[in-house]
């Protein structure tokens, strides 16, 4: 009875997850949150945890060419692309103990309760620990072949060692995550699903749906500088008709864009707006008019028209407040990310699960980034189910109730028992 | 003949202040500007050398308790209160040659004229050479003994001696500079003229007037500090209704009160709005929603309820803005300076000699504090005469055109004459 392995699922699966969660929530702490660098030692030391816990389920492990360890049940007919579900061991500095753990440990409860009751999916069901998302989803990308030679050079923060350090350290091969081939062929995966914490408020603010399941992973136009100069002058001594106010063009041009953005949302559109950094230059002062500010604008929309709608927008704007107050607005090469789509059969094999599971979920953009996109804009079938969180991401408040969880975990296990 | 005497006047300054000019710079000269730091080593090196020429020129010298030179040519009746003329040594770091200095040497150049020529003026006619304006006007307020215990404490830069450890090198008694009592009756001085240098952009852009006399220096109301607090969040994953956003909220606010000063100055107000500095916090980035902002607000007029009411109107928006984003706006203490008008009859004699020499000057208010604003404030009848300069003010780049100092000067020397 479907009821009763459910009811048995989450009640077992709540008591195994939570174990886990605290018993690396143990290895990692670190003041105030928890840190597991990205080819760090603490990184390393969860990942080895996790396979050895694989190895006394009797799975099938094995590491690909960027560290990642994939852990596989072997189903009924091994010649079918497998069922692929898992998420990143690592996280920020003093971040939280969920995001990406989370979708680690549900795809392993449900593969360990299908080695308890004996059950054998109808295809390999792989649970893979990534490793490294938090500074650009490396090991997605290097299981591809594909990151990039800059990549190496960067430092997660000033006065780190390099990412290249880091996974030479490791024994990472860096010319094999950056010779342009994927691990395996990718018609090898079936399905890519990611259980991930929301990260935002619209589920945790639902007294209804608890989970969400993804319909897409926004694609994202990101400036990190934004330079806006006009004429540094005394405050008191130059009147309104002689200003080049830096400051004020790039407010006003903000506050404009904020305009635009209401009313495109009124008109339906997906699209979110961000100015995560602005700042007036450091010699600035109280009496002094700025001749010179910069800020950041980061734009994200499952539609790529929209998002690029909007960057036009902003160029039009920027042209029009450099005419208005005599200044110039310049812009850096932008970052520039593709949406992707769910894979509408995976999505609507999730959606399946969850009206036979009695789960009501919430179809919802991802905002933010996940190794599902990179895995999805290669080609492979992906989508995610996404759990109720507080307090977002990325801090040590970030929290996650057990009781939504088990809903997420319990969708996996069903949609990989389905799969045939 | 008056044009006779202003002719050769003219001349004579341009050679003796011009070479005044070039000796001061180069005892200052500091990589791209040059630096006369209130109290240091160079600014006494500049007072003692002008004091050395007071002291050639015959004049009667004193220093006061704060260390301003004071130079005095007798005049007929030395029972009336003293014409006085004077400015300010110092500059800040790395500034230009002028601000200040031309203060100085206009009335000196004055002075000097009226020795060589025995003219003797119908009442005392001191030039004034003053310390550390720069810092806070502190030897006017210092004149006065209103040198606040605080001020002791203050650095110019992090990492430099205190102002009071610069003034005790000195031999400046920090108490009697703050003991409340000016050193002098301030009846014995009739009238105190300080000339200028515009620092802004308005006589410059005039063809006609290249002199200004100064109606009044405004009054300022400035907060260093202005913090809008929201909630930090996920770039991406956070929709608009959810968000408390700090930045949109103070490029918002700091918009809209740019519109209010846009209309106020329609309706013929005077008044300044400067935000000089604007940052998000240094742990801010790109992909995530500012949760605090802070930014510096400097308001000013000529007439203390414009200023009030443009203060009032900003507490009215920052609550508007709470409400409709959910964000909190908090004003730290503010500092306040009242205006200070010209004497009327000050102005008229400047206005008078002015029309006699055939001077085109220009009525305008001073949006800068000046050692005048201190004096005129304690009561002592003050005006101000601006220069014509390019290039605004504290920045190596300022320049002057000795052509419209010497018609400054000309308007001293002839205010001196006529002072009856």
């Amino acid at each position: 009875m479907q009821n009763e392995a459910s009811r048995a699922f989450r009640k077992g699966c709540r008591a195994y997850a939570g174990e886990w969660f605290e018993r690396v929530r143990a290895m990692s702490e670190d003041g105030p949150g928890v840190t597991r660098l990205g080819y760090g030692d603490v990184e390393l030391a969860v990942v080895n945890a996790l396979e050895a816990e694989g190895q006394r389920l009797g799975l099938e492990v094995a590491y690909d060419k960027a560290g990642n360890c994939w852990m596989t049940l072997p189903g009924r007919d091994r010649t079918l692309p497998a069922f692929v579900s898992g998420s990143h061991a690592d996280s920020v500095i003093w971040g939280g103990n969920y995001d990406g753990l989370a979708g680690i440990l549900a795809p392993l409860s449900a593969v360990r309760w299908m080695v308890e009751q004996q059950v054998v999916p109808p295809r390999d069901f792989s649970v893979v620990v990534m490793r490294c998302e938090e500074q650009g989803c490396i090991g997605s990308t290097g299981w591809l072949g594909r990151v990039k030679p800059e990549d190496f050079d960067r430092r997660f923060k000033p006065g780190m060692p390099t990412l290249g350090e880091f996974m030479d350290a490791r024994g990472v091969d860096r010319r094999a995550v950056s010779d342009g081939r994927p691990f395996r062929p990718l018609s090898e995966i079936g399905a890519f699903v990611e259980l991930h914490i929301e990260q935002g408020p619209v589920l945790e603010t639902s007294t209804v749906e608890r989970i969400g399941l993804v319909s897409g992973i926004v694609g994202i136009l990101m400036h990190r500088t934004v330079t806006v100069k006009g004429v540094r002058a005394h405050a008191g001594a130059v009147p309104y008709a002689f200003r080049h106010d830096a400051l004020k063009a790039a407010a006003i041009l903000v506050a404009r864009l904020e305009a635009h953005w209401e009313s495109l949302l009124r008109e339906g559109k997906d699209l979110t707006y961000t100015v995560g950094v602005f700042n007036t230059p450091p010699k600035g002062a109280f009496n002094i008019i700025p001749g010179e500010v910069s800020f950041s604008v980061d734009i994200r929309s499952l539609d790529a028209g929209v998002r690029d709608a909007f960057g036009r927008i902003m160029k039009e704007e920027a042209e029009k407040i450099e005419k208005e107050r005599g200044v110039s607005v310049e812009f850096d090469a932008p970052v520039v990310l593709e949406p992707c789509l769910s894979n509408p059969a995976v999505f609507a094999r999730l959606e399946r699960a969850a009206a036979e599971l009695g789960i009501p979920v919430r179809a919802m953009p991802s905002g933010a980034g996940h190794d599902a996109a990179v895995f999805g804009a290669a080609g492979i079938p992906v989508s995610m189910i996404f759990v109720a969180n507080q307090h977002g991401s990325h801090t040590p408040e970030e929290a996650m109730e057990l009781d939504d969880f088990v809903l997420g975990a319990d969708l996996i296990r069903r949609t990989a028992l389905d799969f045939e």
